[in-house]
């Protein structure tokens, strides 16, 4: 499929990492402990915060990445906080519901239609443990991507994405699966930066797919090996930041402290070598 | 750990089990296209066929699982039906809420908030693809209950799950971290009765733990070999039913024939040979 016919969301996330320089994806990932002081611990909290971080980030975001789990975790009133904050989001950034579903057929779709049909997302993270029952449905919407968990970022991902599956590690065979299965850029894969020889390595075996790299900052991924691996020939990558952009500081400067950061932030991917050829 | 140390819900699971007299867990889960006659295809619709569904197979279940796709498609309205129908389930029933997650650390932690905190699952299903730390942060909560998926009931289950990985296949390789990793039942597997050799073979290597059998019914899975193999040495297992039963009539007497479909289950999983003594 040519891009045109891939449509919307890719050319818009090709534009925008165009428009601000490099592939900076911030994560709004609101937790009720860590919230700036004097904000409540539930959902109107958490929505504050989130739309503060976003106001102050707006103008460095390449992409926003909103993890489900932290408005979830309060119910419909979390569920009615994300749908305020996603609302939010200007038009020309890019939007991910980080959701990491995975389901069957019909039960797939149900998820495509409340997080890109009610959501409006302009793409989501999915697992791939199903196979591709589990990310047809999401396809399904015109234009919108799809990110498939290939290698993530966290301490024990490598005891199932590590075994030798067929003769290579089973992260490589999800992102050779993606790749091959997949060529036009509308799913792409989440590689985390905490192991940076993989994410050498699978964009040395997939040069296709975009990246969404997550694991730079808190988890203390490497920058410089994220932001020159993200890109992929088919389609742009991200480099996600959450809490070294969001919880930049907890007191009153939480939100100067958010912005500031994001243009640091920025400022050094800009430096490690993004491109505006993309 | 012993049984009394795995706590609540897994002795609450047996004792359940023990006075339906056979493993039966009704699935609700209610498709805006698929309601009875006369139902809007809205928030208001789906809680009102869910709270009908379970009123009507209450006396016949041993466990209701709620898939949690179904009502998040809606967004905060369809998440609020969902806060409204666990709500109705009686305490003595086991709730599973089917979300299939799989995040990380902190992130795993708020989604165990929301479903075992906010919404008192008895048990969650959860992905395997990130490992143990996906699963450490529900079994946080003392005596609740996961379902990792291990081989999943769709057409395209084997794509990853089939792969050799190390020897055996991926599903296999699964079932026997669970089992190992967590021996006193708190951890179950999600095998689906559509691939009956393969829930033979992953009974036959990991006889601890309970599982839950999807699959049968629409799907065409096999009922006798479900009841013969979802029950582990060390938890009860259950087999999962959902359109079969919940939609067996679409028109006015869709609650009685939702009754009726569940009783004559029962009856055939107890002529199956499901025993009282699990």
């Amino acid at each position: 499929m040519s891009e045109s016919a891939a449509g919307g969301s890719l050319a818009r996330l090709r534009a925008r990492v165009a428009e601000v320089g490099a592939p900076l994806c911030v994560g709004i990932d609101p937790h009720p402990d860590r919230l700036p002081q004097g904000f409540g611990p539930d959902a109107r909290g958490i929505e504050r915060f989130a739309r503060g971080v976003l106001e102050a980030v707006s103008e460095f975001a390449a992409a926003v990445k909103l993890n489900v789990a932290f408005y979830e975790a309060l119910g419909s009133d979390g569920w009615r906080a994300l749908e305020r904050v996603r609302a939010e989001i200007p038009a020309e950034i890019f939007c991910i519901l980080d959701g990491k579903r995975g389901d069957i057929g019909s039960t797939a779709e149900r998820y495509a239609a409340g997080l890109l049909g009610h959501l409006a997302a302009d793409a989501v993270t999915l697992s791939p443990y199903l196979g591709e029952d589990a990310v047809e449905p999401f396809l399904a919407y015109p234009g919108r991507m799809v990110y498939l968990l290939a290698r993530t970022s966290n301490p024990s991902a490598a005891q199932l994405q590590g075994l030798p599956a067929d003769g290579r590690p089973l992260f490589e065979r999800v992102a050779l699966w993606a790749a091959e299965r997949w060529p036009d850029g509308r799913v792409g894969l989440v590689v985390g930066a905490t192991a940076p020889a993989e994410l050498e390595r699978v964009r040395s075996i997939a040069p296709g797919p975009g990246f969404l790299v997550p694991g730079v900052g808190e988890q203390g991924g490497d920058l410089v090996a994220a932001v020159r691996h993200c890109n992929g020939r088919a389609a742009p990558g991200l480099v996600s930041i959450s809490r070294a952009i969001s919880e930049a500081s907890r007191g009153a400067d939480w939100r100067e402290a958010a912005g500031a950061a994001a243009k640091e932030t920025l400022q050094r991917m800009k430096e490690a070598g993004a491109t505006l050829a993309v």
